[in-house]
């Protein structure tokens, strides 16, 4: 198929966008199953490493989806947008005194920045990081898991379970993010009790939804803030690319600067095989297929959103 | 002023970037002077605090300027982007098996990182990565300073020279170098003899350059390769992208992510008070002012990069 | 006074130890009460800085002491040396696969080295190593806590509490050592729960003994495993010369070294400003004063301990 | 054979030594040639790795050897101690406020605790601090190589060679080492320059001694700082007690830990295979043998120390 980059750029029809999908399919049909499923629990280790699905919302608010874009899936460390999202809206001290926003440098479960840098994780997208984002949650909300659950359900446009099963075996094998509460409440950066802070933090990772609601869901990033279906402004222009640059230089674990180098798009990926990617005024995505590389992300997630950006000629840079 | 912005996104006009120039400087100009000038070798400690100027250069290949634009400065690391324009224009080999693609998360000179990673540097843009960027040039270069003089010069559009009291001065205090490029010949990552590696190294930190000769220089990154005066392409697509990535990620030393937060888009400062900023698809800037924060970027060129970026409502966000 | 160092060597005589402790008690006078007592737990914040107590036992069994020597402390982290002597008598498996023998060469709490090393602390006088000890102890012994208090009154021939306000206030407070805990549970060191291990680790903390019972209670680590009263044979003598090795190079936190050239014995110390020290084949020593330096070592006992060997003209070098 | 140890104790006998030495000897046959001769330079690598030597100095002065005991050999790190007595005897200012007396935790040449410590390596055994050594002594003397010589020469009893080879080797390969000076120049710990310090040190390693020879040069570390043959006093006590300290707990590279712990008496080992134990107050050992385990100590070397300590029954612990 020839596309004409310069028109898909200035007017990117709903058209254009099935064929590129199906395209992109085809692209990465032979990577869908290389790599692992996430085996730390069993609700994640029984998902078929065979699955692949996308789903792509443009900025007339359409959504052009391939494969098993309907499908539910463990969004896991996605979540982590959304909890940034709530917390921007609803805190009013500084976030950014808790949390930093350089890229970690190291492995996404790492203590020794944190201990070098006395219990301020180095972003909102490690693990330490969330989990402070859960305890600030925890202070200004009065029920912070109800809050997020009717966030994420509002913006992606349907009612959005917790996987209970996959909450309670996060819980119970969480022994190292249990050691980063308990190191950060150690230096005062946690307010509540390290156990319930941790509670909501691992219902969080068991939201489930599929390709097409996190697209849906995440929309209006692309869009400068505005959720570009129904004109509802979700944050203000500015936080709204922040999060765009965050997910930028820390949204992929220790790859970051490896997707920003060679992909050159915000992402956010999860160990449930999810990863979303945003290009900016243009569009959102999200690939799923649950087989992972060794850094934590689907492998043939990352190739559908590496063949999108190749086939569309879009990037931020 | 009012600046329509959806109109500048798509005829960035002389006038307006004139007039926007003027304000930024209005905005900065309590800050130049504020921090402190680089005082390690006496070519730098004598530049006055108190300077500032500023270029843009659009994608009509049109220059904009305001304040001391003209008068030339010791480029320093921003000669790092060079250096790797270089090796990627002419080494056959993988560049990428040497030097890494990730941030650092440490201070720019760490040997930390190096060690705990056998010799390889995180990016091109920390001391080390560009010293292996220097031992590349000169493993597939007969000349490589001649080189790197010859292509800056090309980009610019004048003829570049290194100042011989610079670089010399560099060279006799440069120790924590000279530990960085033993350290990775230790490890194997340096062919030639380190001294040999690191005099084309300190050579091109004294490139001195003005800010119109280095936002003219790099003007080919915001328009995908291709020199917007003369057509000339200088890399192709994605290697310019690339480029473009590894500034947003790695460029600003430690501050990386925070320039990205903040800022948004891809920049390379140096020691020596100046700072590139490239916004993709609309212009290269280049601000200058001497005094320096703690981490090592110029106080009054990052705020005149970003009220840039603000007063034009432009981002790669 | 004038001592004969030869003669003290060949025969130590009651005598001359009373003499020299009265001289060692006016020798640290004026550094009773210098530093900061422990504060993280209201038990030990209340004890008086100005307590000054020495205990000597030689090897016919005899004790001499100057000062509160029979006032009950909390001993802290000198527990370390009873968990360790207990799972050496009773651990069958190879205690040295799960943990070191090594100095840590950083505070004593330090995660960093306990994650790069995969979840071995260095060795097992740091709190990682004690949580280490503990979690064996309840994987061999039905009631570990139980036998520790036993074999502790047994050596110190009284009877030994544990202050159950100072183990619940450990308990409540321990954020680190919880940190540490689940972190080694993450990597498979730890095989109980990490709260049910830390529940011992606490208790034996908070053991209250005086400065005339620890140095009973440890007068067998002076005379190659034999208690020197009773003839009874506590450990085997490679056994208990090692466990005087590991307090020569690992018994003082961070400043073990500094100890070991300055002191030159054996020693182990606690928060509560307890310091046990052997000079082998002479006799066993504690001083307690609570107030500490920044190493968490008692200033006077330190200094007490320093000025034993200086009289005695002991050392194991 | 039946050694009688108290009375060895009390009266170490010529005739028993001899004795105890073939056994050790016999003992240690089986690891001789186990492991690997250091090759990072012709001049070791040549060295058969099937050769055995050992000698004991005893307190009355008296030499018993085994093996190739008069063989000459590359002392390589033992130098350390000896520029260490020099320093200690010749340096007036605190040489404890350029070099630490802590175990370095890491393995022995790491650059990770030098950057961390800011130039100021953890002990003078570790090769950075043996450089800061070799500063101080380039600081205070005229000719701080030729006094180092004549030092060891009068010590050993013998015009003590540098093997000129082996020092240009060292110097040509030695690009970590180099990396170490650097940096603690950058840091201000190293005062003259680098290049002329490295000398000094590389010069130093490449002294060519027999196990005979080392056994005698460092027999006073066992007896107060006195030489028993000649009744001249090298150190005062306290120096040469403090110089068997840090042998114990910093002598062994990143094995000093598990050295403590299994042999129990100071210890100080090189590449070239030889390895220095003092039993104060009872003898001086030298074992040599080329081939070394992973952490540069001579397998044969170091068990054949260990079984001396076993046969006699001596320790300091």
């Amino acid at each position: 198929m020839d596309i004409d980059l310069a028109d898909l750029r200035a007017h990117p029809s709903s058209d254009v966008f099935e064929e590129v999908l199906a395209e992109v399919a085809d692209d990465v049909r032979e990577l869908v199953g290389v790599g692992e499923v996430a085996d730390y629990i069993p609700a994640l280790a029984r998902v078929p490493a065979d699955r692949f699905g996308m789903a792509v919302a443009d900025l007339h608010g359409d959504l052009h989806t391939v494969g098993e874009a309907d499908r539910p899936f463990s969004i896991q460390s996605i979540s982590k947008v959304f909890s940034l999202i709530l917390a921007t809206q609803r805190f009013e001290g500084d976030l950014w005194d808790r949390v930093g926003r350089e890229p970690s440098g190291d492995p996404f479960n790492s203590l020794v920045q944190l201990e070098h840098e006395c219990g301020v994780p180095r972003n909102p997208f490690i693990n330490a990081g969330a989990i402070v984002i859960a305890d600030v949650l925890s202070s200004c909300l009065a029920d912070p898991l109800g809050e997020l659950v009717a966030l994420v359900s509002e913006l992606a446009g349907a009612e959005i379970p917790i996987d209970g099963e996959v909450a309670r075996s996060e819980a119970s094998t969480g022994y190292r993010n249990r050691s980063l509460a308990n190191l950060m409440k150690a230096f005062g950066n946690i307010q509540g009790e390290p156990d319930d802070v941790l509670d909501i933090y691992f219902a969080q990772c068991a939201l489930t939804m599929s390709a097409r609601q996190l697209a849906t869901a995440l929309r209006f990033l692309a869009n400068d803030g505005v959720d570009p279906a129904s004109g509802h402004r979700v944050l203000d222009v500015e936080k709204a690319r922040r999060i765009n640059a965050l997910m930028l230089t820390c949204g992929t674990y220790d790859a970051a600067g490896e997707f920003a180098f060679r992909v050159g798009i915000p992402c956010k990926s999860g160990v449930g095989g999810g990863i979303v990617g945003v290009i900016p005024h243009h569009l959102t995505a999200c690939a799923w297929s649950p087989a992972l590389d060794r850094t934590g992300n689907s492998v043939a997630g990352r190739a559908a959103i590496e063949q999108l950006v190749e086939r569309t000629g879009l990037s931020v840079f």
